[in-house]
């Protein structure tokens, strides 16, 4: 027994098995094609395996069974997922891929029946895919007010200008929700900004480029864009939730999606320790005598299994939190998983491949795909160094 | 809501504040004097605690109520070790200290019922102290299978001689349980050796002195023996369990040994945050701008609550996997506590160090006997690296 | 004054700020294209630079007077090395890149002069390039004596067969000199392997791919080849040195090439210094407010500036006795250097790109291809583990 | 060869092997006696070893030869020191111990003649000794510029009223050296301060304590006071240097001082290092199988040795700085060394001591007594993280 196991009900118990062969059997198989190769010529095969997902009744585990999901709780999705985050097509393939899944959440939560009945209801089937356009190049992620673009409102339609990057699958989407500054007098910095859904057929929006990523520009959902709005016009009832709301949707937003990443690098750490594990069994330094007769090897192997241990506790119960009590009270926890497990998660792909030597750097393995494509994971979402003064300010706020 | 109390049942909901209060009010305040001072000197005032801590029927949490005790499970009593750890005096008042507390187990489940009334019984109440004498000078003691001390039957008598040093306490207690080598011929290394109850008033027993440990000899409780049989005799109705069930039972002991000891760290961590956080606050390096400003403090503070949340979970999780599967079951899962905990641990300890400055390395805080004292615990009960070593094989088998 | 012009000479003093500028001014701007673009595509560029340097009498500073170069002695040619590994160009610009430059140094000692006009005048001269074919995906590069290509003398041939890879920059190349087992029955396993010269166009030969590393095959000179020998026939004339010296030859040739590529590192930890401080300054979380005014910043630039001046001192010393005594002599120092300098190198990299950001994870800065291209310095010439074994063994030997 | 015998001149070449042989043969086996025991009760061993320094012509290497020294420049010195600070008596022997030695230096360039005479003479002689009473436990150390302790001129008096702390070696020391506020309107807060000289049979000055330093409280020249100067009155003529230029005089001091200290550090690496290798090479895991083998062991020493090569050509590239440029010049040299050095002397102790086990935190090797008296080391002289601001803000400068 896991430790973990603990958590674990019924129903999930017969639920992660079957994930885990799914990934297993059908998943990994197909990455040196469709990571390595081209993503969009694989649409193809990733559509069958999305085909066979739906039949056995594994498709879009965060969604209510009324949305034809499996009506997980948080707690027990961050379980599946984290299942999901041993192959960087895990998400995907269920449909329950960031952005695409926290724009579902925002829909569900925010939008008018009508932009439900538009956008939701096919992204919610896999018909479509959406992005999330917040970050500028021009100011600091790490500081969210700082926003340029605007959206002004002139009659019934809100008028877009700005630039952003990272606006991360935006290659193939079919909308965006932008992050837009609706009242730039607002004498509170974090009520100045809205949420507006833009189709992305709309004549004022441009993707100028994929932005290469360590050495990938991508393509299609895997690729980071960048974006412009140049009078970019939309109708005012595109507007998700509220004005002035842009920053406590994106909070809302934040919470179960950085359980999501928490769960998926945890993932992505058994599929390295795995991959390290059998490397050190198979590879001999001398005839009879492996890797892993090798204590560095062992400190290694050791020290990557207790974080992933430490972290996967963590996050379950920040899952377990959020759940009973909302985002925002588990605040501070969802800060603390963000720089604890991104840590754990970078030194662990980096033991694995230094265990692998010379394989572990070129792309035979899927390792090299993660050390590239995670190094963003201490950098997005905020980067770890603001989630430590959140964590060590509300530990002190006790003693003020 | 703190996440571990996803852990807490009404009984301890109700027991671990005043177990706070009792340590705050009471123990606190006595540790210049019990722990800087003279922990012999102090004992009248010791014992005046353990009195009150009778009266509020909060002794001797770990024991069976029949026993006097509380009565509480191991995942239980690990949340009060957790409150007694935050003084270097809290596991002593409520007379569940190590070595103590190891021994009452051990007689408990293996010692003869005249064993039992004569020494389980005052040991419990309070009334007399006990060592364990284990490690050698001549022998590492991460390969514990190397012994020199034997106890040799003649009669109806075993016939001890050997070196041990570590022998926790020996000063002033009333016995001793000896692990010596009763059978050298085995075939099995791990067979050969037993536990034997020694008096201390024995002739062939002496107390060689106090190892000064970090500049500091101690006295009492607060000492570390070397000790030395000399032909020592003792009738072998004094064997605890069976011959040759030496390691078995030092096993057995180990894995609640090591809760108590990673919660009483836990405990440890939570008062250097405290500390370091009241001094964060407090000085200023220039007026109005108080060290909690700095961000490498912040970092410390952040880095130091994350390590010791992932810490507490781990080792509520082995408590309950011991409780519910005996602590072979958890083998691996106690090496993994034991060099987790111990890291953050040390590292805790160093940061609330740095925080108070030239503060930190004067005994006008707790924090410099920790420092020194609890350097061993990366080396006692198994140096971390053989701990490593324990996971990644286990972790390995898996891939043979 | 830094530290390290007490190591510089007249000559250099005068020489290193031409090479500085002509870095700064010539190659810096050429790195968008011909690093993240298509290098082959750069190439008419390339050979511009390459032109003018020779008319700055800037070319090959490695090489003698004699032979178009400067006569620079190895210490000094390490100072010019730091400025050119600013650049991923840098040291091809001035034919000074590995593996050619230890080619070079390998046919200039132990090659015919009949080998040397064929082959090493138009290396030297920087009209064709060449690889080098010693590790095996089959065998852990850490224990070199394992090795399973061979080479058959039959009459004046030798018969080559076997399989590399990581024979860097075979794509393009001219000529390889390949390590082959020549004598296997040898009982010292050190003496069996030769180094043999084979030109690419050989029948025998194959490249099979240049190897997809951390995403991107790269191409041309900035590639890494599997490749293929299959009865391949050279003439036996084409030995290196003599039969079963192929150890002792790749030992000779490591020494300085561990000592260009460390100081290539400290070059690449130097811009990363530049680009994070540039960054620092100019980056402002508020109005005002740049990051430089972060403590943990700060201590990122500072503990990177202190570890490259460690690293440069302990790579120039080493330099200097290699100068004097010979790489064997220096034998533990080149392994020191070696793990000390590659975690100085990742560390460094690593702290630029988090203070850049999102930044610093696109290919908009140069930082990304060093992330990539560089995980490898803990790996190739042996990994640091192996290094510190080296190190260790021979501090111990004078306790044996 | 030595990396480090680049640096050594024909005298020292001489002198060095008798300064080794001296602390090998005289003072290491005095350390139990006086280190562990009582230092005092020690003195007379330790005054018949100065003697036979004095007739060696070793004694005080760092004065002129006028003064009865050596007349070592600062660097040549360095090379000593390191050899003396194996012992934590060492430098004591050869009376060039801090803060005496800072004492000498302040004294031979800023006392009158009389004060010269009278103090600075029989201290270089080893006769009396003195203190330096600069921190005060109600300011932060790493902000100099607060000091409450003032110094009111009336008359030809001074009338000095302040609490010290860390006024090392007060217990027992002829005079002492004050920081003072002479000047507290001065709009520059770094000119308020001067250096006075007290004797301290003064009696408006009283020693406190000595304070308890991890768990020691120590006596005589090895001792920490807290000190009071309760209206002490001394003639204005005591006074060093000029009024207000406590701070600058400070400063000068502190350049050879952390010299002196980085040095010591060093030697203490080394005795580390060679009391870790002693043990992996004699301690054995299982018969015929020493610690030694164990790859973690070889990391340690590795990592070590290679630290220490690092450190001590840092060390040395700004002791050379000083002596030509002086030790405004090299702030930030100094600035780096200080943490850079301390740095590598907490892991070397803290992994000699994990390679001791049990041993390594008795008293039984010295470690555990640099273990505790060095963690100071970090704090001292302005705790690290101030050191490295400093750093980077001199870096940031060229980008400004």
């Amino acid at each position: 027994m896991d430790f973990s196991e603990l958590f674990i009900n019924e129903k999930l118990a017969l639920l992660l098995p079957r994930y885990e062969s799914f990934v297993q059997k059908h998943i990994i198989p197909l990455e040196q094609e469709a990571v390595y190769g081209s993503f969009r010529g694989a649409l193809p095969k990733i559509e069958e395996l999305r085909d066979l997902a739906r039949k056995d009744g594994l498709f879009a585990p965060h969604l209510s069974e009324k949305d034809g999901g499996l009506g997980l709780s948080l707690p027990d999705f961050a379980r599946v997922s984290e299942i999901l985050g041993k192959s960087p097509l895990g998400h995907y393939i269920f449909n329950c891929q960031a952005p695409d899944i926290g724009n579902m959440e925002l829909l569900h939560q925010f939008a008018s029946e009508e932009l439900k009945e538009k956008y939701l209801k096919p992204l919610q089937e896999g018909k479509i895919r959406s992005c999330f356009a917040m970050t500028e190049p021009q100011h600091a992620g790490s500081n969210p007010k700082h926003l340029s673009t605007t959206a002004i409102k002139i009659g019934d339609e809100y008028i877009i200008n700005g630039h952003k990057w990272f606006t991360s699958s935006a290659d193939g989407a079919t909308f965006t929700i932008v992050m837009a500054v609706t009242d730039p007098e607002n004498p509170n910095p974090y009520q100045r900004a809205s949420m507006i859904l833009v189709p992305l057929d709309n004549p004022g929006y441009s993707l100028v480029r994929n932005i290469p990523i360590m050495g990938d520009e991508g393509e299609d959902y895997m690729s980071h864009g960048e974006v412009k709005f140049v009078n970019c016009k939309v109708p005012t009832k595109n507007l998700i939730g509220k004005e002035g709301f842009g920053f406590a949707l994106a909070q809302e937003r934040l919470g179960p999606g950085r359980i999501h990443h928490c769960m998926r690098w945890i993932g992505i750490c058994e599929r390295a320790i795995d991959l390290m594990c059998k490397r050190a069994i198979s590879r001999e330094l001398d005839p009879g005598k492996p890797l892993a007769s090798q204590q560095t090897i062992q400190n290694w192997i050791a020290e990557s299994v207790a974080g992933v241990k430490a972290a996967r506790m963590l996050v379950l119960m920040t899952a377990h939190r959020i759940e009973k009590e909302g985002a925002k009270a588990a605040r501070t926890d969802i800060s603390t998983i963000k720089f604890f497990v991104s840590d754990i998660l970078m030194k662990t792909l980096d033991r694995s491949i230094q265990v692998h030597g010379a394989l572990g750097i070129t792309d035979d393995t899927i390792l090299s795909f993660w050390y590239r494509h995670e190094r963003g994971a201490r950098i997005y979402d905020g980067p770890d160094e603001v989630h430590k003064s959140v964590l060590a300010r509300e530990t002190l706020k006790k003693y003020a």
